[in-house]
């Protein structure tokens, strides 16, 4: 699967696992989120540090999210 | 460790541990040589689907090279 769209389905299993609409999940990442809405959807292709910042709400390594 | 910096030792130790010059590495990935260098002194913020290269010749899971 396509490096971008595992990134979107990582962030949402998770954030849902936390309970969070986009919109918390966005303040926490401080990340816009309509930003959120179309990583989700795998329709973006980041830079590491945009992903770093993702992964700081969920307290996992930045990798993880690409796995 | 930022992020960047992270990506640029994974890079170059993996690279050496392979033997390989820049310019071979570079090849195998499809990415400049310049840009390698850049890498590996941590002096870029590359796109998912750029780690993704980077991770092909090394036959590791992309988010490795951000651990």
């Amino acid at each position: 699967m396509e490096i971008c769209v595992r990134l979107g389905r990582n962030v949402r299993r998770l954030r849902e696992a936390q309970g969070w609409s986009q919109e918390d999940y966005a303040d926490r990442a401080g990340i816009h989120r309509t930003y959120v809405s179309d990583i989700e959807r795998g329709r973006r292709n980041p830079t590491i540090t945009v992903v770093e910042k993702l992964a700081v709400p969920f307290a996992v390594p930045a990798g993880d999210l690409l796995a």
